[in-house]
């Protein structure tokens, strides 16, 4: 069963297409967790995790703010991998990318060491920055293509002389590279529009959708232009919407209402479950 | 002191413009270094930092072979951290680059927990992906323009409808960001001819040049191209070409050979010190 087929499953055992995103800021860990850095960080995660597990089939650790917290924050990311349901798909959200050499060693880390199910990179340097995570057949390598951000019109949406705009390119290379059926690509809630052009380009490439909550992407125009019948299916991730639903006592319990409020509100856009 | 004059400082005093990139591969330190992984890392970075220090003005580590070792490959990376002359600017090689939010985390890690003095970023994200990075003044940003690797030609080198290859836009708002003086570009050995069609719209942008040595780049046309008067500085950076120049128990000194005739190497195309 390649990559694509096995999120699917996941998807319709769990009756869930959320990606929690566990972007875990020291500075916005409520005060109800005690403990050093290291604890604080795993124990909230924990927390968010149980509180979630029942309302998303994907979890998403960003390491910006793993490495922001240094030794430490490495040690409780490894810490939290052993709080994730086995269930639950484990994405590596790392943006990583270099010449193939140095990006085998990105892919051991993510894969071998963290044990991450799915990683997210950075197609700028090309097919042989990519490749070394796709010799990993069973794990889903996310490539970005148009991202949520503003700075997504600086290169991303430049138009190209042979037509169309980059970000077009990097999707139809991404679909003649999924010789495999392990390759994915994020395209932000902020640009429904656009992610519905890319849709029917690559109709077999799962897509991660960030960018809904904090990033103010339209729900039910991501749901509608991203999921559908015939097609690989689409993660969408919230990260600080969930995570940070409350600053109180009652985070993790917040964190879970949050959630399966998305779980809900995607599935009735399609009628799911 | 800008970054840009801090640098052109540094080549002066050190007379050199190598940067030594301590890709340190666990499965390629030569067996003349004992100990665990943690240690022989450390150990292996030590004595190349050692013989090389006199021939080199910057180091250069790659965050993917520490992060394939694991949490030992961190604690590595931290220790070596406190061998590095003073008088040597460390660049983490992270090509990093991710929403604002997460990018400010990267550069929190990369400046405050390392303490590095400058960093690779990938622009693919645009500009709000790398502006927390430039927010840190008085370090050097080099923005991947045009790598090295094969897979430069699949998106990098795609003809823009306006004219002129993408990386030619990325080198000219790179010019276009630089309001701080701290900007520099990557641009690869084995692409002389657009080195020096990139230094013409880019003359106040130092630039960091990897892919010679064992990326088989062609140093007197690099050097040529990258280093003039009237031009922000250039480093040539060579990483497996010196510090596996030799896998016995005289490594260090064959790395410091290595580093001494690319540093004279260079100097002669110039006619520097």
């Amino acid at each position: 069963m390649n990559f694509a087929e096995k999120l699917k499953n996941v998807i319709r055992e769990k009756g869930s297409y959320v990606c929690v995103g566990l972007d875990t800021d020291v500075k916005r860990i409520p005060e109800a967790v005690k403990g050093g850095i290291s604890e604080r960080i795993a124990a909230f995660n924990r927390a968010i995790i149980e509180t979630t597990a029942d309302y998303t089939c994907a979890y998403k650790c960003n390491m910006a703010f793993y490495e922001a917290a240094g030794k430490q924050g490495y040690e409780a990311l490894h810490e939290s991998l052993g709080f994730f349901p086995e269930d639950a798909l484990l994405i590596i959200d790392a943006k990583r990318g270099d010449i193939g050499n140095s990006s085998a060693q990105y892919a051991r880390s993510v894969f071998e060491i963290l044990g991450a199910g799915a990683v997210t990179v950075n197609p700028y340097m090309g097919y042989d920055s990519i490749e070394p995570f796709m010799e990993y057949e069973d794990k889903g390598i996310f490539v970005l293509c148009l991202t949520s951000n503003a700075g997504s019109a600086d290169f991303q949406k430049l138009n190209l002389a042979d037509g169309g705009p980059m970000y077009m390119e990097v999707a139809r290379k991404i679909t003649e590279w999924n010789t495999r059926g392990n390759m994915g690509m994020v395209v932000g809630a902020t640009h429904p529009e656009e992610l519905m052009s890319i849709r029917e380009i690559a109709p077999d490439i799962p897509i991660l959708i960030p960018g809904i909550g904090a990033q103010k992407g339209d729900l039910e125009k991501t749901v509608r232009a991203g999921i559908g019948k015939n097609r690989a299916p689409a993660l969408i991730n919230s990260s600080r919407g969930i995570i940070y639903a409350s600053s109180g006592e009652d985070f993790a319990e917040a964190a879970g209402r949050k959630c399966r409020e998305l779980r809900d509100g995607i599935n009735a856009v399609i009628n799911f479950k």
